[in-house]
C-alpha cells in the first residue's frame, strides 16, 4: 500500500449525477493518483451505487489537500473520524481552518453519529452546540462558538438529478436558452407552479422594478391574490414604481397603457415615495384605502410577508425599506426558511442574496432578458434551476393566463 | 467677405429635426467657422424655417471638407452649380471622387432641373443616363457610365421626424429599450401593421430561424395568411427549421409544442432538407401535399414573394436558396420595392443587408432579444425604426392575437 | 393675443445644445402651439443665442403643464416670477407640488435675486433656508422646512457641449460603441486623466469585484499609488476579492496568475473576510503589515478616502463596509463633493447610485463588457459621459501602462 | 432475458469523459430500463474502463429509438452487426433512413472490418466507395451513391477529456466567462499557439471586421509575418475595412490611430472597395504596391490561404470573394483540412460556419465581446474550445505582445 494514500467510500447516483466524474477530475486537477478498489453500479436505474477508492498524493500535504476535494463531492474516509472543532477566539472570528459550507445538504459525524446541519446556505460555517449543528453566517457567530475546522467527518449529500414526471426541471434541469419554445416553456412553469401549491409548497418570488417597467405589475398582482406567490422578496425600487404605477398609472414616468410619457412624469416617482412617507408606511396606505391595487396592495391584503432590502441605489428609501443589508438577509432568510420554489424575475443584486441563501434542493426558476444574468445565476451547481432567457413583460403574463386556466 | 467661403441655404424643420445642429456641428468639428447671415424660424409648428449661413474655412481645400458635410445634411449652395459627371473607367469601376450616397431623399441639379435620384440606397453611386438619376451598386457599373462626383449640385432632403397621430413611431421613433410595457408595445405595433395594410401599404417581413425555435412560426404563419406580411426576406435556416416543424413537429430536434427533445431529433432538420430536395423545391413539395402548414406553406399558398438567401453556415442548403449573394441582394431589393413597412425579427445578417437597401422613410420595426443587436440596427438616423427588445417567441404571438381583433 | 399662452425666453446655445429642439418637442408632443416671436442666433459659434417664443395651451392647466417641461429645458418666463416655497408638515414628507429637481445647475427666482442651488442632484426636492438653497434628499428633510413648489420661479442652465481641445469626451461624449480602437481609446482616457489630475482635479474611482477577478486589482492598486484616484467608492466584495487576491493570491478561488483554481479556493473569500474580522478592520490589517498590497493596502497608506456600501448579497460583510444604505449613501455623496472626474469600472449598483448624485458637469467614463450596462448608465442626458464597451482586466492595464508613460 | 432488449458495450473514459452518464441519461430520458451487466472501471487514471449493458424498451420500436441514442455515445452492439447501405434515388436525394453525422471520430463495420470515416463533420452523411467511407454533405451526393443507414454498425469514438500539461485548454476545458484574468489567459493562448506552430501545426483565423474596427488590425498583421497564422478564413467585411484602414487609415471612416472621424469618411469603405475593383483583385493591389500593409496584404505576402466568403449584407463585394456561398462552403473546407487550432474573432457567421466542417479534436479560440455569441460557438460537445468573453481589440494585441516575446 503506497504510502500517502486513503481509503474512501462514496455512494449514491454516482454515474448518473455525476459524482464519480466530479471526484475522478478533483483527483486528476490536483496531480494525484486514485485506484479503483470496488465497484457496485446500481443495476437499475433507481438502484444506488457504491465504489471505495484508494486516493494517493505526493506527500501528506498533497494527500489532504485532495481529500478535502474529495469529500466535498460526497465521499467520505472510509474509517469515520470524528469531527473537528475549535472555539472561536472573538466574536465574528472563525478559526482559520474552518470548515466552508455548501448549499448540499451536510451531515457531521459527532460523538459517533451523523447529525444533521441545519440551515444550510453557501460559504458559511457550522456551529455546534448540544449535539446540534447549524449553518451560520460569520456575523452571527459569538466568541467560544464550537466551529467545525477541517474536512474530516463532514459529509455531504450531493443533489440528485430529477428523473420522475415531466416537469420544466426535467426537460430543462440545469439549463438556460434563449433558443426555446417561450410558449410552451411559459405553460410548463405554470404547471409546475399550480402542482407546488396543490401540494402546499411555499413559493417565493424575487423582483425587480422591471417587472413594473415591462407592465407585468398587473399580472404579479393576479398570482399573488390568486394565492400562487406565498412571499415577495425584493428592494426599494419594485414597490416605488409599483405603487407609481398603482397611484399615478405610470412607471419611470412612462404611462403603462398606453406606453406615453406623462407630463412631469419624471417626478412621479418621487411622488410616490412622498406619498408612502405622508400615509407613514405602506400597510397604512392601503388601510387609508390611498392604495387599492398592484403588488405591494395584494401582499397586504393576502397578507403575505415582503421584505424590501435596501441599496445604495434607493431613491428614498421608502419607510418600509429595511436600510440595514445585515438586518435585511436575517428577514429573508426567515421567510426563505422551508421555500419549496422560488421565482426570480429581473434582478441581478436580490437574486444573487436569496441563491446564496438557499438549499441545492429548492427549485429556482430565473426569468431574464439578459442571457449573462441567466448564465451567471444559474452557476450553483443544482439541478433543480431552470432559466428563462425571455421579456419578463411578456413571458410573466403568459405565466399568469396558464395559471387562471388550471384554476378554473 | 471672408478668403475661402461659401454661403449656403437650408429650410426644412431646421431645428425639429436637428438640421442647423447637425451643420453648426460638423463645421465645428472641423474646425471652420461658420457666420448665420439670415434666419427665419418657422413661427407655427408646421411651418418650415430657412436659414443662410457663410461658411468658412483656413484655405480651399479646408472649406470645401467643410462644404461636403454640410451638404450631407441638406444644405445648398446659395448659387446652384450643375451636378459634375465623370464615366466609369471600366465595368465595376468608378471616378474616384465619386458621390457616394446616403438613404435620404435625393435630387441632382442636371441642366438646370432639380432631378430626383431614384431607387435610393446607401453607400453606392449615382448614375446618370438621358436626363435619369439612378442609385446604382458598384457590381452593376458598366463602363463608360456616367457617374455624379464631387459633392457640387446634390442635394439632400433629409427625413422629417413623425408628428401625426400617436402610432408606435411617435412615442418610441429612433428609440428602444426593454424597460418598456411590452404588452402595450405590441398592441401599437399591431394598430400599425393594421393601418398600414388597410392603407394598401407592403409589408415585408425579414426573420431569422429563431422565429420556428422559440415557438413563434404558428403566429407568423397566421400573419401571411391573414394577409398582413406580403414578402418574405430570409435564408436557409428559417425555411428549414419550419419546415422541419411543420413535417416532424421540432426545432433543432425538440418537439414545439413540449419542448421536449425528439428522438433521434439532431437528424430532423437533415431530414427536411432531404424531403425538400426529393420533391424538388418547396412549392412542388406544397403542391404534392407533402409540406401542408407554417411559414413557407402560406408563402405559397397565398402567392406571397420570399428570398431565400444563402450564407457560408448553411446547411444543405434547400434547392430554394439562391446561393450566389450577389443575386440575392437584387432579388431582396426586388422584393423591398415600395416596401412601407418593413419588420425584422431575430435576424442580424439579413436585417443588416435589407436595412442597407431601404430609403430612409421605410418604417422599421426591430425585434431581438439581444440589446447590442438591436442598437445596431437602429443606426440608421432615421426616425422610422422602432426597437423592441424582447423576446420572438412571445412577443410576435402578441400582436399576432391583437392583430385578430384588430380584423374582426 | 391667445388666451391660454405666456411668453417665455431663452438664452444659450440654442441650436448647438439642443436646447431649442427640446422646447419644441415638448410642445409639440403635449399638443400645444407655439410661435417665435424673436430670435438671434449667434452668429459665430462662441456667441450665445436667444429667443422668444409664445407658447398656447387648450386651457390654464394644459398650458401650465406645458411650461413645466419648457422650463425643464431652461427656458423662463419672461416676466419673472418669485418661486414659491410650503413648508414640509412633517419629517420625510414633503408638499405634494413638490419640485423635482434635475442634475443640472439650476437657479431660484428668490426676494428678487436668482440664487443657485447647492448639491444640485437629480430627483430631489430643494430646501430655501435664510436666503440659501439646497438640493435635498427627503430622508433629510425635517417638519417645517420650506421647500419649493412648482415650477415658477426656477431656472435651469443646461449643459453645454463640450467643444474646446480634443478629449475623450469631445471625440465620444454623449456616445458607446463597441467598435471603437480600443488601444486609442485606453490612450485618450489616460490623457484625460492625466490632465485632469495636474490641475488637482479630484478623481474618484467607483468599481466591483470584476476587477479583481479578471486581473486589473495591480492595475489599479498602481494607479492610486501614483495618485491617479483619490477616492474609492465600492461595496463588500471589491474589499473581499481584493485582499483575498492580495493574501492569498487567488479571486473567488482562482490564482489570478495562472488561472488554475486552488485547492480549497472555494473558501479563500471566506478567509479573507474572516481575517479582517480577526485584524479587527482593514487599516488594522494594513497596520499590522497583515495585508501588504493591493488596491485597499494603497487607499490605507494613501491615506485615501473609501467608502465600501453594504448589500444585501454581501458575504460578511466586512466590520469596514456601512451596512446602512442611507448612511452609505451620505458617505458616497460626501466623497463625490467636487470631484471633476469619475471613472466607474464593471459595477451597476455602485455606478447608478452614484450617477445620481452627480451634477451634469462631472466628466463620466463607463467600463463595462456588457453593452446593455454602459448603455444604461449613460442614459443621464450629459455630453459629458464616455460609455467603453471593453474588458477591464484588459482595458485598465492599457490605461494604467500609458499613464506610466505620461507620468515619466 | 427481456422481450425487447439488446446487450451493448462501451469502452473509454466512461467516468471521465461522461459517456456512462450520457448513455443513463438517453436510457432514462426516453423511459427504457438498463441493467448493468458487467462494469470494469480503470484502476489507474490512464487505464480505460469497460461496461456492458442490457438495454430495455417497450416494444421493438421502442428499444430501437433507445439504441440510436446509445450507440451516439459510443456504445456498440455486442454482437456487431454489419452497417447498413442504400443508394442515393437522385443527385443530392438521401434515403430516408440515412445515418446524420457528428462531429466524433467515427468508424463502420463494413464487411467485417471496423473502417474509418474521412474528412468529419457534423450533420452529414456518410458515402460508402470501394471499402471507404467518407463524410458527404448532401449537396455533394450524386444518384446512386451507396449511403449509410440506421444506426447499426456504427461506431463513434467519444472525445478523450484533455488531461496533459496545463495548457489553456485543461484549466479553461469547455467553459467561457467574463470573470477570468484576461492577462493570463492571453499569456496561455499565446504560449499554445506557440507550442502548436513549433510542432508544425496548421492556425487558422477566422475573423470578422471588428478586428480592425478596435483597432487590432496590426496586431493580426504581425501574427501573420511572424508566421503563427497559416491561413485566414473570412468575408468581404474583413477585407474591406482592412484596406479601408491600410490605405485610409480609417475603419468605417474613423481614423483607427486617433479615433475621430475622418471627413467624407462614411465614403472611405466604399473607395476601398473601388480601389480593389480598379486594380481587379487584391493580389494585384500588392503586387502594384497599392497595397503594402495589413492583414490581406501579409496573406499575399507570406502567401498563405485566404478565402473571404460572401454574404446578403456585403458592399461591394470585392472582386476576391466567392460569392456563391456553396462553392465558398469548399474552400473553406480545404482550408481546414488538417488544422490543427482554429481561433474565432469576433464573427458569428464566419465561425457557426467553421465550427459545422471541424471534427471535435481540433483545438478552437473563440473570442468576442458579446457572451452570448461565445456561450452559442462553444456549444459543440467538444473538450477542445476555449471561450474568451473578452475585447479583441485588447485581446489579440496582448496575445501577440506575448508571442512576441515567446519568438525571440
Amino acid at each position: 500500500m503506497a504510502k500517502f494514500s486513503r481509503e474512501i467510500e462514496v455512494r449514491g447516483h454516482l454515474i448518473d449525477s455525476l459524482i464519480l466524474t466530479k471526484i475522478f477530475d478533483g483527483v486528476m486537477d490536483l496531480g494525484g493518483e486514485f485506484e479503483v478498489l470496488k465497484i457496485q453500479i446500481g443495476k437499475k436505474k433507481k438502484d444506488e451505487s457504491y465504489a471505495e477508492l484508494r486516493i494517493q498524493g505526493k506527500n501528506q500535504n498533497h494527500l489532504e489537500r485532495i481529500l478535502e476535494l474529495v469529500y466535498r463531492e460526497g465521499a467520505t474516509a472510509k474509517i469515520q473520524k470524528e469531527v473537528n472543532l475549535k472555539p472561536a477566539s472573538k466574536n465574528n472570528v472563525i478559526p482559520d481552518n474552518f470548515y466552508s459550507t455548501t448549499n448540499n445538504h451536510t451531515l457531521i459525524f459527532l460523538k459517533g453519529n451523523w447529525v444533521n446541519v441545519d440551515d444550510m446556505m453557501m460559504d458559511k460555517c457550522i456551529v455546534v452546540k448540544s449535539n446540534k449543528a447549524k449553518c451560520t453566517p460569520i456575523r452571527d457567530v459569538k466568541k467560544g462558538d464550537k466551529i467545525v475546522v477541517g474536512e474530516e467527518g463532514v459529509r455531504i449529500i450531493p443533489p440528485k438529478r430529477p428523473r420522475e414526471g415531466m416537469n420544466v426541471f426535467q426537460f430543462m434541469g440545469g439549463s438556460s436558452s434563449s433558443e426555446r419554445p417561450t410558449q410552451h416553456i411559459a405553460k410548463k412553469v405554470a404547471e409546475d407552479i399550480y402542482k407546488t401549491r396543490k401540494l402546499g409548497g411555499k413559493i417565493v418570488l424575487v423582483g425587480g422594478p422591471a417587472i413594473v417597467h415591462t407592465g407585468a405589475a398587473d399580472s404579479v398582482a393576479t398570482l399573488i391574490r390568486l394565492g400562487f406567490i406565498n412571499a415577495l422578496l425584493a428592494g426599494n425600487a419594485l414597490a416605488v414604481h409599483d405603487i407609481e404605477y398603482s397611484t399615478l398609472g405610470t412607471s419611470l414616468g412612462m404611462n403603462i397603457n398606453d406606453g406615453t410619457l406623462a407630463v412631469r412624469g419624471y417626478r412621479n416617482h418621487m411622488q410616490a415615495i412622498n406619498s408612502v412617507f405622508k400615509a407613514g408606511s405602506i400597510v397604512k396606505m392601503v388601510k387609508s384605502k390611498q392604495l387599492s391595487k398592484g403588488i405591494m396592495y395584494e401582499c397586504v391584503r393576502k397578507n403575505i410577508p415582503y421584505v424590501l432590502a435596501g441599496s445604495i441605489r434607493d431613491d428614498g428609501p421608502l419607510p418600509d425599506v429595511i436600510t440595514d443589508v445585515v438586518v435585511a438577509q436575517q428577514k429573508y432568510k426567515e421567510v426563505l426558511k422551508n421555500a419549496k420554489m422560488v421565482i426570480m424575475a429581473s434582478t441581478m443584486l436580490h437574486s444573487i442574496a436569496t441563491g446564496n441563501m438557499l438549499p441545492a434542493d429548492v427549485k429556482i426558476i430565473i426569468i431574464d432578458i439578459n442571457q449573462p444574468t441567466v448564465t451567471k445565476l444559474m452557476d450553483r451547481g443544482t439541478w433543480q434551476a431552470v432559466g428563462v432567457v425571455s421579456d419578463v413583460g411578456a413571458f410573466i403574463p403568459m405565466v399568469t393566463q396558464e395559471l387562471k386556466k388550471l384554476n378554473k
